[in-house]
């Protein structure tokens, strides 16, 4: 039992190693976790493409929404138990005590460590987890559908927060991927009203069965004037799409006073319109995943039987397949790695 | 008394016609204003070239920092008698029922009109005022001196709120010219801490005397640089000037989860870095003038000896001069049209 | 058509007299409106009797859950028109522009006037309205289904903003009467998660059958015992029960940090526990009625099929007997009076 | 150097015997404090007489507010260095993990251990203190002086941010003993307008020394209708003052809308009168000294010269004639004990 399985970057931009690896042992504070499934997020492609400035370890194990089962504790574990369901986060771990984590911001903690990216993660059969930032799995819960909660459903679920748009109030999601068809969910959940913007019907036809109430296929209209013209324009608006098309359509979709978040975490400059922002009183924020509590209140809303992720199982053998589907676009939902003998 | 001297835009570009137009009527809710002071605003100078996409009425009387003494009364007016003390606005007035003025947010009315630009101002010797948005001297005032309240003052006022910056916390003010010398001592009054950043040292001098406890000349040095170094970022920045890098160095100086707003309404797109924005928890916002209640406050700050604007007066008659010299940034704080006697 | 009937009080604690009246012209600004519907609200007994420290006009015809049809214009009306149906409200009018008009608290307005109290309200086969404060009943709903929305419903739905209870946050409703039954169905569109108190199995029901999930009965059990010990204490209480007793008990259910709203009017003191008030860091508010914006929003709810009171018509003869039910706690949900011959 | 001088007490309602004691050994995450002066609070008075439900620790070793320069480390300190100058504080430690620690609200963590309550504290020339929840003392700091803002300093900033007074807003200030006369300083450093309300013409004196703009004299006055007439009621009031009769008279000085924030902990209840609780639109609040965040920032407000304290040194010794004079109400400002030969 010293060996597992996992999906190893040696190289950024190389083909991911599936080969043995040591089965890490758990420090203090930590826990070994046995896998059972692992979503698969943009990110990972991100950290295995080594795309942004500040680059992730080497050699690599990816995945940072994880579910499985306590095997082992280090010293001192207070709050997980053996046996314990709980899953990995981005956010693996923080300092605690700096001005973001005293306040209950610790997704902006400095001194943070990141799942799969400063630290190995869930891209094996087996991963090391702070239990102080570990996320406790609902009883009753499927681990493979709830493992995309982890990072995609927290991620927006903190971003529709952000957005302050208000039970009764409209929100439009742009981009109805991985993120935005959970974000659906979310923002129906919340009380909002919502409109989905997306390129592919079948995607828009998803949002509709999960409650929205207008949908909109930007590759045959102009969202902007058709959200102008039926509502007045939203309350707010959520920017999962990565296309910097999508960062304009959002100031023309918005109302007046209106609040504009950005979830994604493209490459680049988006050109913003001084003039309109101004006049029309605009905020625009960007939100990255969410703390601790927010992770909680995420996984209750699944709990709660609100929040249904559409994924599918695959193999650990099958990683770079997948990141291959990943990169032209054509997976639906959210993939999920499947160490149980599911898939 | 049918005729009075005003200076009057009658094409786009062209030069101010200092001459004799009608004393205007006032209509139902009107009062009529004899005026004592106007303070000169950027926007001025937009209108009377007709900058922006909406253009003002043609001919015009810009003008939207007046003060002046209330001589006749329309039909239904309650909050305003003869002989007070009042001002104009930007908000010259707003539709009163729609969902921005039904909520306080009565500067996003889609229905409003401007003073000096779709309504005419007070460069003139008499004026038009909404009674229900007009701006209330509070007694012992100086008319020339708070005349810049009326503009500079509320909207620096107001996009410090938008800042969100607590007492106690650091605020950046971008640009020390004629609304930053105010807004450094609006930030002073409500307990922020100040940091200055300008291109000329006379200007941080000024903002120094005013209780700025840092100041930075971004010619010489970098300010995102020394804010970071010295007090690890600001919690807030309002960005006053209008030059394009003022926006991108804005976002340097800003500290995790901080906020930037834009009080200016220059022409053009800033290139918004989304990465640095999600990864930060950025907040970017536009902010406009300010409402009533924002006004009212304002003057308060004034009455309470908190604000003193510098200001020089100049006749009417030198009305194009003044556009020149603000044209080519040679203006010191305010200027303020005097029709007193004073100047 | 000059004559109209009316339930009027002539003499407070005396019998309602239902006889006939002038119908009233609308002044400037108003409107008259022929009803359809009106909800009888506790208020209209308090005014009847004459119960608080300022007293309503008399004679007075009580009512201000009335929705009818505009059948006449008064000089300067704009944004009602003939045909339209419209509802008036507990907030008749304010004046606009006081501190709390400003800033979207008309509802605080010291100058407001109050239908059915200082001014005559619904319960006649005609009402004047002031159109800026008329409430617009969307279209396709059922007048005497909504009815009880315009006090019952925004008030319940402000109380419940009031308590900031987020979406997925727990909050417990005392009293599931004619104001708790739909104050659970705002609750649940708002995303909150419900526990419901009442000493009536069958409203304790009511309240499941709209969605809370946990129910007390405070007459068998000690809710703050059952609520600590299930969920660790609510986010939020909204108090709409008028027995002193729910208030102690409010405090018991909450968790730290927690929000008490009340939203009745009884006359007397509430022992305060300051003790426990400030080691659990606990909020005590009190809320009425809701603004204009509250109103539509509140209306908004009902359109989107989220709320649906349980009401039963009765004429306006019964008012007496009404009145008599509505003293010994016989109602269930909500009696309207109805004048277009449906009951 | 094993023993030390402090002040114990063995019995609730005893005497201190001030007598040798063992200096103690820091655990882990600890640190031992060799005291120079330690402020002596009410809620002192409350632990040695077991006035509270839940009873302190025997013997006990009060005081909250004491500093002092590390002389040991325990294992695994990283936040504090031997020589540096920090604080113990009311919330000794917390969990870290709970909801409220979670969200910035460690306040209300229900795991807490509090000082010189349930863990030994400042009364006795050393102290152990939790190095996560120690109070760092800025450079150039007069430890004397700075001790009462350890908790007087940082209940009343908190108290103050909880009024939810905004910059020009009215705050009125309720007693002006150790709490009350730092309130106003920080009350206006924070931009806010004060009132103060005492029954001794000295702590009103005070109170306009420090900036308070109106006082009034309970003993004479109604404060209620002084404050209603000359500003038409506060924003906020922060009732820091023990008297019950103190709380009904902050409903009265209220403006509507307002919010009334009890400081202190007396037993008993309150007479909260719903009625106009309700009419009125108040928020009634508890609050309980602050956060680490709180404290930084209360300390940065004294470091930024905007607080001084009104202090009497007195040696350890005195501890049972200075208690006396407490309860007698004899003390002007705050009584700090002196420990480096100062007093
Ligand atoms: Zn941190
Ligand atoms: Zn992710
Ligand atoms: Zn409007
Ligand atoms: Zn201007
Ligand atoms: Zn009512
Ligand atoms: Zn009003
Ligand atoms: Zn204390
Ligand atoms: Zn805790």
């Amino acid at each position: 039992m010293s060996k597992m399985k996992a999906a190893i970057v040696e190289g950024f931009g190389e083909e991911f190693q599936v080969k043995d690896a040591e089965i890490p042992e758990p420090g203090p504070g930590q826990v070994l976790v046995k896998l059972i499934a692992s979503g698969v997020c943009h990110t990972d492609l991100h950290a295995a493409e080594g795309d942004w400035p500040v680059k992730p370890k080497l050699p690599l194990i990816p995945g940072h929404e994880g579910v499985g089962i306590v095997e082992k504790l280090g010293e001192g574990v207070t709050e997980v138990a053996l046996g314990d369901m709980i899953g990995n986060a981005w956010l693996a771990s923080a300092c605690g005590h700096c001005q973001y984590c005293r306040t209950g911001w610790e997704t902006l903690c400095e001194a943070q460590s990141n799942g799969g990216y400063s630290v190995d993660g869930s891209f094996g059969q087996y991963m090391l987890v702070d239990s102080r930032y570990a996320a406790h799995i609902p009883e009753g819960s499927d681990p493979h559908e709830i493992a995309p909660v982890l990072c995609a459903g927290v991620t927006v679920f903190k971003g529709l927060k952000m957005t302050e748009v208000k039970p009764g109030q409209w929100v439009a999601i742009s981009g109805i991927g991985g993120l935005g068809h959970i974000a659906v969910q979310y923002a129906v959940a919340m009380g909002m009203r919502v409109i989905a913007i997306d390129v592919a019907d079948d995607k828009l036809a998803l949002a509709s069965k999960h409650g929205a109430e207008i949908t909109v296929n930007a590759f045959a209209q102009d969202p902007a004037e058709i959200i102008q013209q039926k509502v007045g324009g939203t309350h707010g608006v959520l920017v999962t799409a990565v296309h910097p098309k999508a960062f304009g359509q959002a100031i023309g979709m918005t109302r007046r006073g209106g609040t504009i978040v950005f979830n994604g975490l493209p490459a680049g400059d988006f050109p913003a319109p001084i003039f309109d922002i101004v006049l029309k009183g605009l905020t625009i924020r960007g939100s990255i995943v969410g703390t601790r509590q927010d992770m909680i209140e995420a996984l209750e809303f699944y709990a709660a039987g609100k929040i249904k992720p559409t994924f599918h199982t695959r193999p650990l053998e099958d990683i770079n397949a997948v990141f291959d589907e990943m990169r032209h676009g054509k997976i639906d939902g959210r993939v999920v790695i499947d160490y149980a003998g599911r898939a």
